[in-house]
């Protein structure tokens, strides 16, 4: 029933007004779906996800969980079926198998559980931090990048401009990769889940063997979570902006690791929650 | 650095417009902490959450995860600080220590992976629907109560107005649980993550003794993910509304498990996914 790169599909629906009664018509959805990520076979993880760019998906995965950090790392990736992957032998495409390159060291099993358990151990906001920072493979802080204060407040047009499913649904969630210096727009990936659109740009960099990703902006569509910011980090993404409200840990992983935060970036104005030093803020026109 | 129920914290911020230029304010945002939930001192799960109603969040996650289905099978629970949980015997208050009543069978600590693993079965979304269907204790569609679309369209104004914290800080998600007769709020809950904000109402209605939630409406912020629908199946709630779209999962499993599902609750009409029966529509004024 599913099908690869299937991101949205119709369904009937009854659309009731208080002042027009009830009529039935056909709505676009988000499409949904399970996908379960295995390396070398060994069931590793699974996500509610859109279907589409599932190999970028497990890859940028696989980087935001530390198990990956340069795009040699990852070998290929292949949706497999047969029996136990979806009855009947039949492909949902909802399986991808994972061969990472020779000398890299599999994740366990347990794999959720310990990055977790490590990022949050002593369970107070100030260890997650000291844990994600020591685990990246990417300083950030190092990457001596600014961004025009003005190339910033495009960015929201731009991502609106290239998203192809959002009007029609309303469902999905989008994060666009930038180029800090020209504002060109590097690539952009669209999800139900907001982390599964980020994992899919860093996954995109990681086929393309672009980590880490310094010089660069991630623009996404929500909010920014402590989660966004450390997929960041891991991905060595210098800046992230958001249209809406940064978390507190966010800002203050962000401020502690190096990463430049810009929350509601909307017109012609933003906050910057951290590390403003990055951007360069014109002469006041009034 | 964590405390109990601080669901805000101001923040320095660099505002910066194209216009005016730059300079810093203070900002309010969404505290995120990280909550470790054990039962009877064995970790069980992490989640990233906004302080406050713990013991609702843990106790509607444990409902959510079919580890329990009434009321009374949830004994206590108690933050715990010492060695280990902050450093410096420091208690964070993001430990959760949760006793069952005697004969409920304390979940495997694997439970998060053997939850997802059997919901996912098979790994299309029709294995996922029957897996959820079969968990859960309670049967929504076996209850008979309907609901006035006028009584709908007045909930999402109700949700705003008794939402304490989303203006403030444009960070939060709200859950609210209504009475599908009379429209009564019967508990608001927010959250940095939407499961969470639904969790605490469930985990609500599990310390007042309220499963199964006969005969009520959940109203949901964002959008309705299969997440959420899952959740309101598990704790026996027949209908669940939110302000944006839903997924095409979530509309799957509410159509299979006899759930009403509405999205784009706004003014004064709607979209009804599934079950729309369950709706009582006026005669068109025009």
């Amino acid at each position: 029933m599913a099908s690869m790169g299937r991101i949205t599909t119709k369904r009937p629906v009854t659309r009731i007004s208080l002042t027009y009664g009830e009529r039935r018509r056909p709505d676009t959805l988000a499409v949904e779906e399970p996908l379960e990520i295995r390396i070398g076979g060994e069931p590793l993880a699974i996500t509610m996800r859109t279907p589409g760019h599932d190999v970028e998906l497990s890859a940028g995965f696989l980087v935001s969980e530390g198990v990956i950090g340069v795009g040699g790392e990852f070998l290929s990736a292949i949706h497999c079926g047969g029996p136990g992957t979806g009855g009947d032998d039949e492909n949902t495409y909802n399986v991808l198998d994972v061969t990472l390159a020779p000398g890299v060291e599999a994740p366990s099993t347990d794999l959720a559980r310990n990055f977790y358990t490590t990022s949050s151990c002593g369970m107070c906001g100030k260890a997650s931090i000291d844990a994600v920072r020591t685990q990246s493979r990417h300083d950030v802080a190092a990457d001596g990048v600014t961004v025009d204060a003005e190339l910033l407040t495009r960015l929201p047009d731009l991502l609106r401009a290239e998203q192809e499913v959002f009007d029609k649904t309303g469902g999905l969630h989008a994060a666009g990769l930038f180029d800090a210096a020209t504002g060109e727009l590097l690539v952009l990936r669209e999800d139900v889940g907001r982390h599964n659109a980020v994992d899919k740009v860093v996954g995109w960099a990681v086929l393309n063997d672009r980590l880490p990703l310094t010089g660069t902006v991630l623009m996404v569509s929500g909010r920014a979570s402590f989660e966004l910011v450390q997929k960041a980090l891991m991905a060595g993404i210098p800046a992230l902006a958001a249209v809406s409200a940064p978390s507190s840990l966010a800002v203050e992983l962000a401020a502690e690791a190096g990463l430049t935060l810009v929350g509601f970036l909307r017109g012609e104005s933003m906050n910057v929650y951290a590390n403003a030093e990055r951007i360069r803020v014109p002469v006041p026109t009034s």
